[in-house]
Parts: structure tokens; C-alpha cells; sequence
């Protein structure tokens, strides 16, 4: 491990997070209610912390892939401590522990949150608050190296580290220019949601505030009745289809801009989303039009946001889903786990390994009736290599044992088994709301600080795909300090 | 598909079937309880239904994978079917399909039951009931390859497809003698179970129930309390160590014989078994301990029972540890997954498996950190080839898959959540028990026809380790027919 450098890396990492407090200071100043000062502080001391971090000298500049995935591991938690800052400092939040896990809920994109009532927050914390989502969508460490494209060429163990999916695909040779296009992309679908709620007749903040909760895929509201406040089928309808554009892998963005719309709907991983998607719809609609609505409108318009919402994980609510048939919160428990797309900003296993898992099965199946033919695992007609088979296959129970030995933990709390279980599944899916207690109109502040403590790992964890964070409790890897 | 040789094959194992039936015929001439015409009758149909079977002529006798694969799972349904031919001709159980839910249960070694008053049933019924669980313990095939031992060496493709567990190792090189060996010990073992629990004060008649139902990992009883009827410390001792015992690859027991204790004892899988037993009692005793039972005895007592009771998935009870705490039952439902030793008579995903999946994430951790450096999975010291570590990733899934899909379909249903899911886990499983309604004192009466079908089919799905059964829905296997 190259201890030094990783620290150096680190630093840079919080002169970046202190910029992106800017923003948030801006709005206090605007709003005059008494948080500018904690922003003030806090840009400060995170100033300062990397300055003295930036200092370290490396012995050598060269990073392997476990460095690599170590500086985003710690980046990570590092940024979600230092972000938690505005809102110890301001009294939003007083409790320390509550304040770091609405930082890492936060960056993390998940939206879980352990603030009762949002509204009587000041308005510079909100956005505080909201912005982390979208930082933490596409990635604190891509934006660095899109700030910094000088950074060497190593930092492509960074962006594999920190991208979601399996494999990220090369858009354009030079990593540096690739960061700066996935984020002009993503400023570019968030400005024109931002129009578009705007002309539904939300005010310009609360605009802002569903637009970096959207693109994130994260879900924190300024309302504390999320989406179900403005009571309007067409700012749901942009929301919804906005969550269902950020669930979408960002490199179909790219081939639109070149022209190649016809190899996007031919992407496999596409047609697995949008199929499960209507699937998910089209089952929700039977079960809770014959149990709740009554009404095929409403059916609709309620089961098409909920299921986008859940399954981009992004989390937003337009009604108490809590209420729906046991059949239906199912379904959602089960898109928690599915998740978005790979290269989106949203969370899950992905729609893209859970395709492949299937298409493994296939494959065992055929292996039985014709033992002696060699079958491939093809995606998009391209041939998957066995290691990356594998590596998914192990993803899978990865993530499923984190979560019960999560559950596990969380049950000590008392709380009951489904509440406990779906609040580990949103966190480590990154969605946000569960059931029982932490449904959608609920929230996580009655769970003990223990319980929080390993909420928040959940929430990283599941953000970083498990490994990045595994790698640190390996004692061989902090022996490699050479 | 060799259509005919797979007729002929599930021929000869009707015959097995009405000489299994037999000794039950002679319990109900003892009792003279009514049931014997039942019995006497389904010989009959069940002989002659052989027989026209086994007339037909194959054009080829060998078989391959596949012929195996579909022979157990075919096999196993027409047992299953046949099998529910007395509790319906006596009329002790009415419903065609309860009849049928019941039978599966009984070969499948799970021990869920509908009815709810066993003890108004005749005697000769509750024998063949529990005698099902120990016929289906050690496979009804494997006893076929036993009894007549001059069946092709083909029959390994049938011995793998029915045995339990990743890969049988070879206990003797000739397959026959290899079944023989195993029904050897298994008798040997439920024999000195019955002479225990004679000793204990059981009656003969009750001793042999258990007996078949602990060596079968089943579950069945001929009390509507299970063990705890008998309110006795001993018979939980005998019956929780036999649980154990029968919980553990056989394959150990031969090494015993041959005087090779050393090895067992450094068998992986055994450490593996023993010490998660042991990590579930402690877990569960400090739990119960302080909010159940505040007594040391009472808490190890019914502590350890379950614990073995659930994880070889035999399914009995001497407490209703529906009352326990919700982390003590989220514990038990895990115990349902993991489930015993391959190569025993036990349900669930296997500990070997869970054991190589724990080993394959340390390896993909390892390969971050030495991204060129190739590591293999060992058990025992001996390499396990990547074909198998693919395999068990993918049988991870695929369980859990149809876990879920279950789930999903009995919560159809209506019933609560906690009921639903603990129903298809144990059954899947082959345990008995859930939770809710299913509950140690519950059953699975309530449950609608479709769902009873469902979980029929999981029960056998479970037991035959998922494939056999999923071979006949791909439309490919039904083409090969030549």
C-alpha cells in the first residue's frame, strides 16, 4: 500500500469537496438564516485538513489497483465526515452521529433520512444537503479527475473502483476527457429537468433541490412529503421519467450524441431495465388496482412513479406505498435489489448483473443435457470472459450476505423484522425509504446509534460496490506498505 | 431424451415404491385400524402401474446426464403422486392435493404438514407418513441402485443427480456397492437411534416414528406438540445428537469404519458444520437467555435443540420458538439457507457450498490487492476445479432465485409476509417449520391449492438440488428425443 500517496490523493479530494461548498454558502447568503457562518467554518477546516494532507511527499507517485480502491474507499468516508460539518455546525443537526449519516446518505445517494420535520431547516442546509446527492451521483473522484485530467494514467484503477457496473466501457481513449464528458452529460440532463419543473410551477429552489435528488438517484426532498406535496401528475410525470433517464448507463448518452440511436435500444442491458421496469408496473397495477386505487388513473400515475422511483433507487414517494398489498411491497423490496443500470448514478446489483445471472443459469442448464459443449455467456453479441462471469457471481452473494449479517445487527435494535430489513436493503441498495417504520412517510431517527453507525456502512458499501470498502478490513493489504 | 429407457427406469422404481409400502400394510394388520384396504389397494395400483411401465422396450440402454437428470426428477413425482395413494383411499386426508402436499413432504424430507389432529390418524398411515421421510432421506434411487446392483455404470449420472451436495466423492469404486454401503450405515444409525429412545421410556411404535423422522431429516411426528410432548430432557438429547449425526456427510461415517478418525475431524466441512451450529446456539442462547427464558438449563436445553433441529432441517420441536425474539428467529431462517453436510440427509443450500463461497470472496479480495497473481479455492488441501466454483456461485443464485419467485407467488395468497416467506424457505429447504401461521404449532392447512402446489414444488425442488426439476421446462431437453 502506498500509504503516502493515498493521503496526498485524499487531500486533493477535500479541496474539491470544499469548492463544492460554495454553492451551498452562496444560497445561505442569499437566504440570510444564520447558516453562512457554518459554511464559512466548515469550508475552512476541510481548506486546511487537505492543505495539510496535500503536504505528505510520496516516495513514488505509482498506484496499483488496491490503492486505487482504498483512496476511494477512504475518499469516501473521509468526504461523508467532513460533510456532515454544515450540519453539526449550524444546529440543523446537533446530534453528531445523525449529522454523519445524513452526510453519507447524502453522497451516497440513497436519501434515507434521520430529520423529522425538513422544512423549518434553513435553506443553505437543504441545498447543502440536496448537492451532495448530485456530487455523490456520478462520483466525487471522477469529478477530480475531471477537474484534474493531469492526474496520471493509474487513475483508472480510481474510476473502476468508483464507477457502478461491472466493467466501465472506454468512452474515449483519455480518462480525463471521459470524466469531463459523463459530467457534461449529467449538467446537461439536470439543467433541462430544472426547465422542466420550473414550468410545472415549482418555485426555482425546490426545483434545484428535486433535480440534484433526481440526478443523483438520491432522493431527499425539501417537503416533508417528498413529491406528494405538490400534488401534481405532471411534476411526477417529469420526476418519474427524469428517475428512469439518470437509471439509464450513462454510455447510451454518449452513442446518442453520435448519432447511434439504434444500438441503444439494441443494448441488452436497456431492454432488461425498461422490461422489468413494465413488468414491475404491469404487476403492481393488477394487485393494487383490485386492493387500493379503484381507479385505473390512479393505478397508473402512482405505480409508474413508485416503481421508477424505487427501482432507479432514487427513492422519492407520491403516495404511502406502506399501504399497498404485501404482494406489491414485495415487488418493491425486490427492485431494491435489482437496482438500476450499470454507469447510471443509481444503485442495486444492477440490471446488467442480474442478467448475466440468468443467462449463467442458462448456461448450467444447456451444460447438463450437452455436457460436452463449451457454451459463452454473450452480452450485446460480444462474448463475457469467465473472470468477469465469476466476479459476478460472487458480486451476488457478496452483497446478499452483507445484508443479512447487516439485518443481523440491526435486529438488536429490537425494531421489527421488516421494518430492520428493509431499512438494510435501502441502504445498501442506496434507495432511501423501506417499509413499516422507515416507509415513505416515516424516517430513520428512531434506530440506536449502533444501528446508524452500520446504516451509514451499508449506504457506502452498497454506493461503492462492496469492494473498496472490503479491501480495508484486510490485514495483508496494510502489511504492503513498501 | 431416451423417452422409453426413462419409462422403464421410473417402472422399476414403482416396484420399489410398493415393496417400500409393505412394512406400513403390516403395521396397519397389527393395529386393525381400517387402513389396511387403503394400503392393499395402493400396492395394487401402484405394482400394476409398474409393471405396464417396465414393459416398455428401449431402443438404446444407455443414458446420458440429461436421461439421469430427468429419471430423479420425474421419478421423484410419480413417488410423490403414488405415494399420497393411502392418506386418500383411507380417507385421512380427503384433498387430492392435501394428500399429494403431504407426500412431498414426506419424501422430500421436509416434515410440513395439513393436517392439523395427527393423533386421530391410524397407525398404519403415520407409519408409512414417517416412513416416506426415511425412504426420501437417503434417495429413492440410490436404494434402487442397492437392490439391484447389475444396473449399467450409467447409473452414476442418477446417483449424482439425486445425491445432495456439489460432487459425490466415490466412496467405493462400484456404484452398486457404494449404495449399499450407505443404506448399511443409515440403517445401522436409525436402529441405534431406536434403542435410545426405547431406553429414554419412548413406546416402540413412537421410537421408530422418530427415528425415521431424525435420520430422514424430516420432521414428521406422531404428537401434534412433536418432541415436546414427551416433556422429556433425554429424548430432545438423543434425538438433538441423531439430528446432528444424520446432518453430516456419510462419507465420514465410512472413514470411521475404515479407522480413519484423524480425518474426519480435519474434514473442512465437518469444522465448518459444528462450528456454525455452535456460533447459532451462542448467538441465540444470550439472546433467549436474557429475554425468554432467564434460566441457563431452560435456555441450552431448547436452545441447542432447535438450533440442530433447523439446521439439518429435520423440523422438530420441543418449544415454540415462535415466541423467541426476532433476532433468535432471523437466525434460525438463516440456518434454514445454510442447512446441513452435503452427502447427508439434509436440505438447504449445504455448508460445503456456503464454506467455498466464503473462500471465493477471499479470493476476489486477494485479486485486487495481487492483481497477477492466480490463487486457487482448496478444501481439504485438495484444489477445487473453477467448473465447480462457477457452478456453486450459480446454484447461490438460482436458489435464491426461486426463493424469491415463490415468494412472490404465495404471497398471492394474502398472508402476511413473515408466514409467506418462512413457508417457502422451509420449504425449499426441507425443513418443516416457518414462522407466523407455519410456526412450530401451526401448519400449512390454511394456505390455498395454488400455493400448496408451489410449495410442493419447492419441497422437491429443494431436495434434489434444484436442476433435475428445472431439466423438464427447457423445451431443448424434450427435442433430443432420438
Amino acid at each position: 500500500m502506498n500509504i503516502k500517496m493515498i493521503i496526498k490523493s485524499l487531500g486533493s479530494l477535500l479541496f474539491i469537496e470544499a469548492a463544492c461548498m460554495l454553492p451551498s454558502l452562496l444560497v445561505s447568503l442569499i437566504y440570510r438564516q444564520n447558516d453562512s457562518i457554518a459554511f464559512i467554518l466548515s469550508i475552512l477546516i476541510i481548506f486546511f485538513a487537505g492543505l495539510i494532507m496535500y503536504q505528505v511527499k510520496p516516495n513514488r507517485s505509482k498506484i496499483y489497483a488496491g490503492d486505487g480502491f482504498a483512496i476511494v474507499g477512504f475518499g469516501w468516508i473521509l468526504i461523508s465526515l467532513f460533510g456532515a460539518l454544515p450540519f453539526i455546525l449550524s444546529g440543523a443537526i446537533p446530534s453528531v452521529v445523525d449529522a454523519i449519516f445524513e452526510s453519507v446518505s447524502g453522497f451516497s445517494t440513497t436519501g434515507a433520512s434521520i430529520i423529522r420535520n425538513v422544512e423549518i431547516l434553513p435553506r443553505g442546509i437543504l441545498f447543502w444537503r440536496s448537492f451532495t446527492h448530485w456530487i455523490g451521483g456520478m462520483g466525487v473522484l471522477v469529478l477530480l479527475i475531471a477537474v484534474f485530467p493531469s492526474v496520471k494514467a493509474d487513475t483508472l484503477h480510481i474510476l473502476k473502483a468508483e464507477s457502478p457496473g461491472p466493467s466501465p466501457e472506454k468512452l474515449v481513449p483519455k480518462i480525463g476527457k471521459a470524466a469531463k464528458l459523463l459530467y457534461i452529460i449529467y449538467i446537461a440532463l439536470t439543467f433541462i429537468q430544472v426547465i422542466f419543473l420550473l414550468f410545472g410551477g415549482m418555485p426555482l429552489f425546490d426545483s434545484l433541490i428535486h433535480a440534484f435528488g433526481t440526478a443523483g438517484t438520491g432522493g431527499f426532498s425539501c417537503m416533508n412529503a417528498s413529491i406528494s406535496a405538490y400534488n401534481s401528475a405532471y411534476i411526477e410525470m417529469v420526476i418519474m421519467i427524469f428517475m428512469l433517464l439518470f437509471g439509464v448507463n450513462f454510455t447510451l448518452y454518449y452513442l446518442i450524441l453520435k448519432g447511434n440511436i439504434k444500438s441503444v435500444f439494441c443494448d441488452e442491458e436497456f431492454r432488461f431495465y425498461i422490461g422489468t421496469f413494465l413488468t414491475a408496473v404491469l404487476l403492481i397495477s393488477a394487485n393494487t388496482y383490485v386492493n387500493t386505487f379503484h381507479s385505473v388513473w390512479k393505478t397508473i400515475r402512482y405505480s409508474t412513479f413508485q416503481v421508477s422511483s424505487i427501482m432507479t433507487t432514487t427513492g422519492y414517494m407520491s403516495t404511502d406505498f406502506n399501504l399497498w398489498p404485501v404482494f406489491s411491497k414485495f415487488i418493491l423490496v425486490l427492485l431494491m435489489f435489482i437496482g438500476a443500470s450499470a454507469g447510471s448514478t443509481g444503485g442495486g446489483i444492477k440490471c446488467i448483473r442480474i442478467m448475466i445471472l440468468f443467462k449463467i443459469i442458462k448456461r448450467e442448464i444447456i451444460k447438463i443435457i450437452h455436457p460436452r459443449s463449451v457454451y459463452t455467456v454473450k452480452v450485446n453479441g460480444k462474448v463475457v470472459n469467465e473472470d468477469t462471469l465469476s466476479s459476478i457471481l460472487s458480486y451476488f452473494f457478496v452483497y446478499i450476505f452483507l445484508f443479512v449479517l447487516s439485518v443481523l445487527l440491526v435486529l438488536l435494535d429490537g425494531k421489527d423484522f421488516i421494518s430492520s430489513s428493509t431499512a438494510v436493503a435501502s441502504a445498501i441498495g442506496n434507495i432511501g425509504p423501506g417499509l413499516g417504520i422507515v416507509g415513505p412517510i416515516g424516517n430513520y431517527a428512531d434506530f440506536s446509534v449502533f444501528s446508524k453507525l452500520i446504516l451509514s456502512f451499508c449506504m457506502i458499501i452498497g454506493r461503492l460496490e462492496v469492494y473498496p470498502i472490503l479491501i480495508l478490513f484486510v490485514p495483508t493489504f496494510w502489511k504492503v506498505d513498501k
